[in-house]
């Protein structure tokens, strides 16, 4: 395995802030802690990213849905597009990467690629973006599908798709821009590219209207774990959030990724894996316990089992008892689901692994992160846990995911954080500037340069 | 014309600010003064945007073309995503209004309606959205289109796109969002309204992922001029960026548009005019025509020859003598055009009305500004232009387009703004804190408000 990771004990960790609006715990903005009005305010924003940053955290990361949530009623469902709330935050800190979700099925890629490569300049270097390919009739009905594409052609799609917009990255070589004021040369047009892309899903002409960024290209990650959606990854991300509660499976996740990669000349140190994971922090694991239960007992069941019926194609488990046996019989199987399977195996797997189950026991485990994993005890026990996992090659850090904001992010950057740092495996400050110095990637090569050179 | 405009002396004028890369003449990146190499720099915009608020300018507007500019070999063609940028810069300034051109034809409606919606937010309701419908066959090919959509079809699309994003818009009624901890309703449903669009080129669901913002809608504003342009304008626009040197003209398309409101239910008030101006400004007249002088003699003949093939559909005047009469037998008539109309009639006209214009000279004129009228000389010469067009109801006030760039905004807000203050026509601080405040303009009422009550 020492070729597929490096096990020296001090291995530096990444630490990556998922951030959604009042926190990942589904009763979050029901805690008092929790800031609910405050959601469309960028001031809001900026103070949880002034946490992250005092952290020294790698990243912070925004998902989307393109859709409003489906239990709005009941919880936020609404939030700030991710590029422009990114954008200002980019003006409000100046080290911590910054990184938005964008899907490949509802954009096109010159406007993609655009967006993207401009937030990468405004933060001098410090964007990332999460690929998607969008699952959800929800999404699909507002952009003017009647039906959602398979899993296979939405993962076609994205990967002409990227082709593209990294083309497009490309299309300005760094040194294009020349601005000669005395021979009055602005850019040299050997040094310009036209990425003339036709394919089966794109037609573009380029070049894009956006110098190449700081990074080459923003980073590239991914989160999708089925089997096309991990081949995916081990070709293009260069991070992975992923979803595992369990050390074997994630070991073996961890595996399978690094030496997929391998096939497509890249090395595992090219892909940072970064399991989701919501922290509990107390001063004692007894302060720990109190704070889960009272977010637990927050929680409206109806919530929950609509989570569910999402992840299982519309599973109703509304008339079981609550606190009876989880009617596994009732859900279909994970490889017949046409939604994220990799999710729907999770919960599966757990019921299975976990017989004695209640219902709302379920639910109150998968309020906590929506099947990521959780930890829930002292700072010592929370660092215990990450670097167990990352000793044990099953990550290179981990997505952290708080269950109510700002709360809880301030509880493990003021009392989790600090031990990480004594046990010297995570920075005390930021050594370079750019979020793939953070994750420690290379820029990326320029493929119109070196055809340049040679030619 | 009382009805029309009012002339009240005292009546207060507005000022955008037309932010370019490096400046509007066409050799501004050659200035001394400018800074070309910092054209991918948000501290360099930063530093612009707080001059203009210095001014107490209204607003900063970014235009976008979706495309890499013809003349990029030789001047700036590339420049940051108008979205991303002033989202950063929301986060830097505290008042002025924010207003990114974003185009209907190459973006999905409910994509737009909530980078609008968003960037409304962050800036705390300082959101502007400039209409255009994208002529450039550049721009078509990044698209995958292999042919541009006519003048008409254009203005049909954007028709129905703007009607999709304000339904959008108002999907979540205002006080929608209820955040009651103690019972757990976070929304009321019956707040919030499905758009269920259905129409020739666009089919959306909805409703927005994105509350209602401060504004309601963002400002809308819109650049045409033809006589569809000027339609749609009168139909929707709430400010108006228009293209006028000539007095009488300018009066009378001010005119026309206040008239053409009233037919769609409107008062002349619901709509700001804002011609184009590019100041020059000199502590005397001598000064300031030496300033213009440096930056005619530094602009590239063939960039001005390209700028009017571009105009006028290709038509090639290089082989004419730069220093002989205008050949206006080579250039097709305006309205055989079918790009921007009303900007080849501008330039039309300016050759029949000063015959005696040669080619250079010509170049020279339209080097200031593009077509857009210019005004070379002191403070008080560049405030006495400013205020007689407004007086004699020609414009509301200006959108300036400083020649180069910080320096001629500096020139500007430090000796021209002074004197408009001094006569009582121009705010010496801002009184209200959102782009409609700034602006005169109501906030829209919701559609579905209104309905839900009285069902």
């Amino acid at each position: 395995m020492r070729e597929i990771a490096v096990t020296d004990d001090a291995r530096q960790i990444h630490l990556n802030l998922f951030l959604p609006t009042t926190g990942h715990h589904e009763a979050s903005w029901r805690h008092r802690g929790a800031r609910p009005g405050e959601i469309f305010s960028l001031s809001y924003y900026r103070e949880i990213a002034a946490i992250a940053e005092r952290g020294k955290f790698d990243s912070l990361f925004l998902s989307d849905h393109l859709a409003v949530g489906r239990n709005y009623e009941f919880g936020p469902g609404v939030h700030l597009e991710p590029l422009t709330l990114l954008s200002a935050l980019a003006a409000t800190t100046s080290r911590i990467g910054l990184i938005a979700t964008a899907s490949t099925s509802y954009t096109e890629p010159y406007n993609l690629a655009r967006l993207f490569a401009s937030l990468d300049h405004i933060s001098e270097g410090r964007a990332g973006w999460n690929i998607v390919t969008s699952w959800s009739d929800a999404a699909s009905g507002n952009f003017g599908r009647t039906e959602r594409a398979s899993h296979t052609e939405r993962y076609a799609r994205a990967t002409e798709f990227v082709e593209v917009v990294t083309k497009l990255w490309d299309s300005w070589e760094d040194d294009a821009i020349v601005a000669d004021r005395a021979s009055g040369l602005f850019a040299d047009r050997n040094r310009i590219h036209e990425v003339d892309h036709v394919g089966r899903y794109f037609k573009v002409k380029g070049a894009l209207d956006v110098a190449r960024s700081p990074q080459g290209y923003p980073v590239l990650l991914q989160a999708g774990s089925s089997v096309t959606g991990r081949a995916f990854a081990a070709r293009y991300a260069e991070a992975i959030f992923t979803a595992q509660q369990d050390l074997a499976e994630a070991q073996a996740f961890y595996a399978d990724v690094k030496t997929q990669a391998r096939s497509y000349g890249r090395t595992p140190a090219d892909i940072v894996i970064l399991p989701g994971l919501g922290p509990i922090v107390g001063d004692t694991e007894a302060e720990a316990r109190e704070i889960e239960r009272e977010l637990n007992e927050a929680t409206i069941p109806q919530v929950g089992l609509r989570h569910i019926a999402a992840r299982f194609d519309g599973a109703d488990l509304s008339s079981y008892p609550l606190d009876g046996p989880v009617p596994l019989h009732a859900l279909p199987r994970p490889d017949d689901v046409q939604g994220a399977k990799s999710r729907s195996q999770l919960i599966y797997d757990l019921i299975e692994r976990e017989k004695s189950l209640t219902l709302r026991q379920l639910l109150w485990r998968l309020a906590g992160a929506r099947g990521h994993g959780t930890v829930v005890g002292t700072p010592e026990q929370v660092a215990d846990r990450i670097l167990g996992w990352v000793d044990r090659n099953a990550a290179d850090g981990f997505n952290i995911m708080p269950p109510y904001l700002p709360g809880s992010l301030a509880d493990f950057v003021d009392k989790v954080v600090p031990i990480l740092q004594d046990r010297g495996r995570f920075r005390r400050d930021y050594d370079g500037h750019t979020l793939r110095d953070h994750y420690g990637l290379r820029r990326p090569a320029n493929r119109f340069t070196g055809s340049r050179l040679a030619s």
